[in-house]
């Protein structure tokens, strides 16, 4: 399916290197895909229908099929547009200040909009522009943001560059959202803080904590 | 929806911390999910029906819905059947040995059944008795094979029973089941070292490494 590459969808994906925290979409644009999440939340993905968003923002469906060809055009937008605020490196002055705001806000995120994740997931098996388009949107806003927040703290002189280990540079979101969408363990404050207290800030300082 | 608590499918889930390696099935219902899972691979849940399983493997619906009252029961007895190899805490002699064993069947276990686990996460957000039982096998699988895994290394004297964190004890697979399920990163044997070597071990052993 290539639908998804078409138009401002794409435009989005790969202009966000430039400016993550813009905003593609004009008012008007921005009213609909807030309506596709509110209804996506509370009816999640399968149920919902561009024919639901298009009634209930007045709209007609010429209009939101112009600006998003598919459904999955739509949730992908949708989506993206909900989860802005996450694509900019917290500046709280400390790694552990940002690590614990990254985390706060991965918990944030994955509970607002767990339904929505899940059923995304379940429609990139059968749609593999979605999974690129969704792989390229996160996958790279999550290690902007995490190498933004190391590449200062080496600026700081908090840890050295060599501690980074590039493999695993998204542990802390992935886990945390591992523990909203899979575990029946909705991760908390605490657990932000013992991935970051017990075992990121160990591995980041061990060098030269020891 | 309660179907799923009634029958073989609820005396599993709650047997399982007695001998989580015996299987309750027969030979032929145990063929039954065999081709389930074979065709939940192929197509998926969303395309997968109970009817498709009888007739591939030559049974009557009625004996399906006998053993599996609904779709929902099937695919979730399919996948524990599927994944209970993994319901038993390796036994390499070290804690290194036996986390790096964890961390690659769960790699392993990811990639076979991704588009299921995908689904099946899906369908929970639509399913309450589903998440349940979903949760209660699998977390407490989980639970128990890592808990039987640091339990070893204290004993062995590898590490202090102060140093394990039960907020976050499912950190492994936790995060490699996100690399496999979300990321478009699947985990790798690296994967695993990186997270052994480079995050838990540190953690688990700090206290006296250092």
């Amino acid at each position: 399916m290539t639908a998804i590459f078409q138009g401002r969808a794409y435009a989005m994906v790969t202009d966000h290197q430039d400016d993550a925290s813009s905003c593609p979409w004009n008012e008007r644009e921005a009213e609909l895909l807030a309506i596709t999440l509110e209804l996506l939340q509370e009816h999640g993905y399968d149920r919902l229908s561009v024919e639901a968003v298009a009634t209930k923002a007045k709209a007609s469906k010429a209009t939101m099929y112009r600006r998003w060809p598919s459904k999955a055009d739509l949730v992908l937008a949708a989506f993206i547009q909900g989860t802005r605020d996450t694509a900019i490196p917290p500046r709280t002055g400390s790694l552990r200040g940002d690590l614990l705001e990254i985390g706060r806000a991965t918990c944030q995120q994955s509970k607002e909009h767990m339904r929505t994740m899940r059923a995304v997931l379940n429609e990139m098996s059968h749609n593999p522009g979605l999974q690129d388009a969704m792989q390229e949107k996160f996958g790279l806003q999550r290690k902007m943001v995490i190498d933004g927040v190391l590449a200062a703290a080496v600026e700081r002189g908090e840890i050295d560059a060599s501690a980074i280990n590039e493999e695993i540079f998204d542990l802390l979101p992935g886990y945390l959202v591992f523990r909203s969408l899979v575990s029946d363990r909705p991760p908390t404050e605490d657990t932000v803080r013992a991935v970051v207290d017990s075992v990121l800030l160990p591995s980041l300082m061990g060098a030269r904590g020891r």
